[in-house]
């Protein structure tokens, strides 16, 4: 066992990760986007230089689960509530659009298939697919802009999160007409379940940690023991009612959002998430991706499916959001925070291999999209955001 | 591959660490024992909550990597130089006492063995597993009290850096005489190789540094650069000198030290430490523990290797340190500040197994000596220096 193999893979992502980052700053972009180049470029889709190993799949899930943890923290609970309700329809919007569209393509493709047929199941996987949003990407770049407590990225980051939950029962009642050991109805009561846990998990430990916070401000213990919460609700989520990890976290930091501490807590993390974990997890994007297996035909597909991805998430959410009576460049911000994909949407992709429902082959579009959109989303979210304030480089509020 | 199962051992560790770590301090013990006696507590010895992993493994590493950069960041480079001289006789004596005293208790106990026979090699082996001082407990006690920087701290930090040279020097030797592909030459000029490369590299690095820290002071690219340095600097040692990788990273923290921002990159490598990896790395001492296998026969034996193995550092670096114009108290600090051992050990005793030199039975005398040493030594150490200074506690620099 030689553990000092990891120092290389380690070594490697930190600074190449962190040089395309402050490049992608320098052109104006996002330094995700960056990051995620930079993963690319030393994956093995060009240099080869790391490879996804498990170690780096941990670490990069202990980085999401910062990520999500951390913007958790810096939400604005009234502001929540507050756009609670239009969240929820546009994240409905948001999964059905995608999910019809998705079926559709499929259709167009290979044939329309007639209702519960094999292939009418596969379609409405691929539709599957397209239906769960990965925030964090988003979170990040909002972040990086300071925007992540306006109304805006507030009602992405709810919606997101609901779209999440939303897309993990269609996925269940999808697979539940193929396999019998999947119940759709199970799935709905540990949802609901989750929340009820949440809820009163969550009013004692804020209490603990009020009491805690009043005694102990900025002391060491604060941080340490909100990490451990966070890791906590992130494993019971997944372990015991099947919902996402990253939703756990993200619940864990609601929970204490309105501690005193929150911001300190949120500080601490954000040091270990940049300069390990974040880089790790935007980099294992690019590292996860391997274009050996690529003929035109699934070429061709894929483009299809990215374009049909990204349109559908921006019309559904979009359109949603405009009649919820938000403005026009709010609506389309909201549109593309939503469109980006990531590990959820391999997730989904990895059970449908599992259970038949899709061909190894659609791997290859399902991480196009993930790349497409995870670089897309944040330059043209800084677009959106420039066309209002000039110079949004001089607001940002962290040194790179 | 499910990533979710490591949080809840992270969880675990990192909240009854914290726990036992404040425990301990409030029984004015340092931290670092509370952390010990956690991984105990929650490892296969007691409750078996968590169990040593591959993934565990490697965060530890880590955890042991940041501590040593930031010793290294943190030491005072004319006190090294100065201490320099010093510090190499003490480290000799602390190999060869322990060396010989180890061989005489293997043969006072299953006889005395010709020279050159197969159980006279078993004996120095025997002894070879004395040798090697693990600082990282050591380091992170000092710290504790503010005295990683004085005189006695840096004479340890530096004899016990040179002692795991000469503790790898001699190991390789005692092999080489067994197994045909170990060349104690070649390791000898390894090991003056990688002071040479090291010398060279941080040269270049060093002044690479000073000018992006002149330009950047305070911004993140400062310590993720550094963190990256200490990565590349640990691997490269362990891969192409066969050093320790925790020489490499605290060369890395030596050539760094004298940067303007040496302080700031120590400061956000803590939080990385003891957010995360810091408990990791000391719980899973506890971890690794497991009693299942004990007779009394290797009882007794391990009850008297442990005293033998504490005691011969204390004599041999406490001797030489008298004998180099300390004052007793001091002495007797840089004796016991010597005798913890660690994951070197470890190593050695694997080595030793896998060609042959060391039954697996002895592998929980050797465990016994890290807990045993890993324990008393904080607490020793803190009974030494508050015999000078009333209440430490309140020197204490960290808040926890």
């Amino acid at each position: 066992m030689e553990a000092y193999t990891v120092f290389k893979d380690l070594a490697i992502i930190i600074i190449i990760a962190k040089v395309f980052g402050i490049l992608a700053r320098k052109c104006r972009a996002p330094q995700v986007v960056g990051e995620i180049i930079a993963g690319l470029l030393i994956g093995p889709c060009v240099f080869g230089w790391v490879s996804q190993t498990v170690f780096l799949t941990e670490m990069a899930e202990i980085g999401v689960i910062l990520l999500m943890f951390s913007a958790g923290l810096e939400t604005d609970l009234k502001e929540l509530i507050k756009t609670g309700p239009v969240a929820f329809l546009i994240a409905c919007c948001g999964v059905f659009v995608p999910l019809i569209c998705g079926a559709g393509l499929y259709m167009a493709f290979y044939g329309v298939a007639p209702w519960g047929s094999e292939e009418f199941y596969k379609a409405v996987f691929m539709g599957t697919i397209l239906t769960a949003t990965s925030v964090s990407i988003t979170v990040q770049c909002l972040k990086e802009m300071g925007k992540l407590k306006g109304h805006v990225g507030t009602t992405i980051l709810s919606a997101a999160i609901i779209d999440d939950v939303i897309g993990i029962v269609v996925l269940t009642f999808v697979i539940g007409f193929k396999s019998p050991d999947s119940n759709p109805l199970q799935v709905v009561i540990s949802t609901l379940l989750f929340f009820v846990f949440a809820i009163v998990v969550g009013f004692i430990a804020f209490h603990i940690f009020a009491i805690i916070d009043e005694r102990y401000t900025h002391t060491r213990r604060i941080p340490i023991t909100g990490f451990a919460f966070c890791l906590a609700m992130a494993y019971v989520a997944e372990r015991y009612f099947g919902i996402a990890d990253i939703t756990g976290a993200y619940v864990a930091g609601i929970i204490l959002c309105s501690v005193k501490d929150a911001e300190y807590i949120a500080r601490k993390m954000d040091v270990n998430s940049y300069m390990l974990f974040g880089p790790i997890f935007f980099a294992s994007i690019g590292l996860k991706t391997n274009i050996d297996n690529l003929t035109m035909d699934i070429f061709i597909f894929s483009i299809a499916f990215v374009a049909v991805g990204l349109i559908s998430k921006i019309v559904g959410c979009g359109l949603m959001a405009r009649i919820c009576r938000f403005k026009g460049n709010d609506s389309l911000k909201i549109g593309v925070g939503m469109m980006t994909r990531g590990e959820v949407a391999l997730i989904v992709a990895q059970k449908g291999l599992s259970v038949g429902l899709m061909s190894p082959v659609y791997f290859t579009s399902v991480i196009f999209l993930i790349i497409v959109s995870s670089i897309a989303t944040p330059i043209i979210l800084k677009i959106l955001y420039a066309a209002k304030q000039e110079d949004l480089i001089e607001m940002d509020p962290y040194n790179t």
